[in-house]
């Protein structure tokens, strides 16, 4: 099945909003069996997304349109795949009364300009938008579908996941499941390398995705069913986890301080950070999973060399000239004194984006289950420096805790 | 003039990469005097890159082409324009000397595939790319131009900026300069309030753009002469800021911490922070400047209740359940004490995603120049409270050095 994602809309084409929904879409599609061989953005101008609609229909079987279907002059976008397909337009009484009810709950008042979102395509059906005004359409026939979407990315994926997603795998009859297995401390070569036979497979496959400060693994399966992409994914992901040890740290939308935050309430450990380099990142970072307040003891930001010596009570000598791993160690060693943790963080280095060694950075983990210190080179921008380092601390101490669990 | 982006690469349409590229080329071109009506995305498929070609180069005056140009056999960008063109491919001698520079001062061995990127269109001109491998190539004839750039946005930038935008305005005889103001502490309603009747006109044009946490203000002007397109925004500039105050913090590149450690700087001041709900982030954004080492004195995470009573002495009344005004300044006066520094910065709240109260955040400033709170009700994620709450932190104390400047 050829698929074609159609987005609609002048702010995409100024370049005042960036494509989101074109690549959610491809990942989803994909998914569905569907291969999309176009992606195509118009503004809101009748003539030419009339051009691009007949286009569509012409060289693809499924087609997504987003953007467009509000109630003001330049959503043309339903109005105008009722042109393409030669039929006229009709008000749905069960859409009215949904749009009446959806703006009296938000105590707004309907204005006549509205109705027009209860409008569809004769031979279409609405699609009802559980978190905003503007229904979505499908239309269905004769083995070709086209679905449009509203564009914000929150409602084009409710209606999308809902009422389209399954009438085009139900289309396909092909099942594509997805897992996707997140990595630390290693880079995509050492993945290739250790999963090459692996990779070499058409199906299942698998994908590395090399992200800022970490690689994404994208394991695939086709099947005729869900339950056998499910049974072709399970063998394979375990044979990923073995092969690869403690680098997997999750899956899905696990980030690695879900993972680390969850490791240290299981084993009973709470921890604490003095920062350098990366400067309150490690902590917030922490803190960015629920429940922190459990395990993050507390945090110190120690910026200046003056504040390392001051506060934690280090020596001239060990501070030197505020990066060394010594000075990484003692830092990580002073968060657990001064917050009274098991385990500490302590980071520094030279984030630039001036000076020598940019990009020289130290972390290290000290504490109840010994200590570890990691030199390592980053490159780039500061902001970039500062946030591997940040992903690096924290793999050093996932790390610690899988390899010592 | 019309214009067209065609982005050539399956992994966009596998959604694989998000296509940055295109929304990118969209602002410039639209800067160059371009009006571009299509965004075209196809894969690495001869046929219908071919298609692509001869639909762009009939409707479209400049087609800016990114991906498809490295040496690999699936990079089929460059030969495919040549038979859209009816020309055959030469090797350019220049070229291959620049390749063979290139892989040298790498330490690299060219290999035989390599040469296919110094192969050039007849009629067309390679581009050098000081930062790749893969040179970009230049079509101009007969009012048409078509650019090939790498997809790698570095290169695409790259090439773009130094050989293409440059032609392309020349050809259009229009000058757009735009300048981007940055606001804090204000809402996108009140910006057109104030700003309405600016806002009607069309040359030159205001748009504010809302991101996360601040609103953005696009000044566009339109001129026979970068001189006049200057002479159009300076005033516009300075009514703008007349009128919006102390909200507009910057310009270009600035961020908010930028600002405010330059405003910190100039003024003498130096500052700590202590940071609950944010937990570091207001700390990390103040480091994120180059220099902050001479005005953070430094900061302290105190996560739980328990923290901010024993590093900070503060009685089990003021720390009540951990969220009020009274809480948000005394953590911003503990900063000033703890760390000697002029002016403190503290932050609560409640971040979810369960509870009760999620959003309700308070920010405080304290020291020398007396002491501030603010209340907020901060919307969506617990990522998106934090990250809106260390905005508004550093947003009231952005005001307050302004205000009393």
């Amino acid at each position: 099945m050829r698929g074609e994602i159609l987005s609609v809309g002048t702010e995409l084409l100024l370049g005042q909003i960036l494509n989101t929904n074109a690549r959610e879409l491809a990942v989803r599609l994909a998914e569905a069996g569907v291969f999309v061989y176009y992606q195509v953005t118009v503004g809101d101008n009748r003539q030419r997304l009339l051009a691009a609609y007949r286009e569509a229909l012409d060289r693809s079987d499924v087609v997504v349109v987003t953007g467009g279907l509000g109630p003001t002059y330049d959503d043309l976008t339903k109005e105008t795949l009722a042109e393409a397909l030669g039929v006229p337009m009709v008000l749905e009484e069960r859409a009215m009364a949904g749009l009446r009810a959806w703006f009296a709950s938000r105590g707004l008042t309907m204005t006549a300009i509205q109705e027009k979102q209860a409008l569809c395509p004769v031979g279409a059906e609405l699609l009802s938008n559980p978190v905003g005004s503007a229904p979505g359409v499908l239309w269905h026939k004769d083995g070709k579908l086209v679905a449009l979407l509203p564009g914000p990315p929150h409602e084009m994926r409710t209606i999308f996941e809902a009422s389209v997603f399954p009438r085009i795998r139900s289309m396909s009859g092909e099942h594509l499941q997805s897992r996707v297995l997140h990595l630390a401390g290693i880079g995509e070569a050492s993945v290739q390398e250790r999963l090459a036979d692996l990779m070499a497979g058409e199906n299942p496959t698998i994908a590395p995705y090399a992200k800022l400060a970490e690689v994404e693994l994208r394991l695939t399966a086709c099947a005729p069913s869900d339950a056998e992409a499910t049974d072709m994914l399970t063998p394979l992901a375990l044979e990923v986890r073995s092969r690869l040890g403690w680098h997997v740290y999750g899956e899905g939308d696990e980030r690695l301080e879900d993972a680390v935050g969850e490791e240290l309430l299981h084993q009973g450990l709470n921890i604490a950070t003095v920062e350098s380099v990366t400067g309150g990142l490690v902590a917030s970072r922490l803190i960015g999973h629920p429940g922190a307040s459990r395990y993050v003891a507390g945090g110190l930001v120690a910026y200046s060399l003056e504040q390392k010596r001051s506060r934690l009570g280090l020596s001239a000598d060990t501070v030197g000239d505020g990066v060394s791993a010594d000075l990484a160690l003692e830092l990580a060693r002073g968060a657990t004194r001064q917050f009274n943790a098991d385990v500490g963080i302590g980071t520094c280095g030279f984030a630039g984006p001036t000076g020598r060694q940019v990009g020289l950075v130290y972390v290290a983990v000290a504490g109840r289950r010994g200590d570890r210190v990691r030199e390592l080179k980053l490159g780039a921008t500061r902001e970039e420096i500062r946030q591997r380092a940040a992903q690096w601390a924290l793999t050093l101490l996932w790390q610690q805790m899988r390899e010592e669990a």
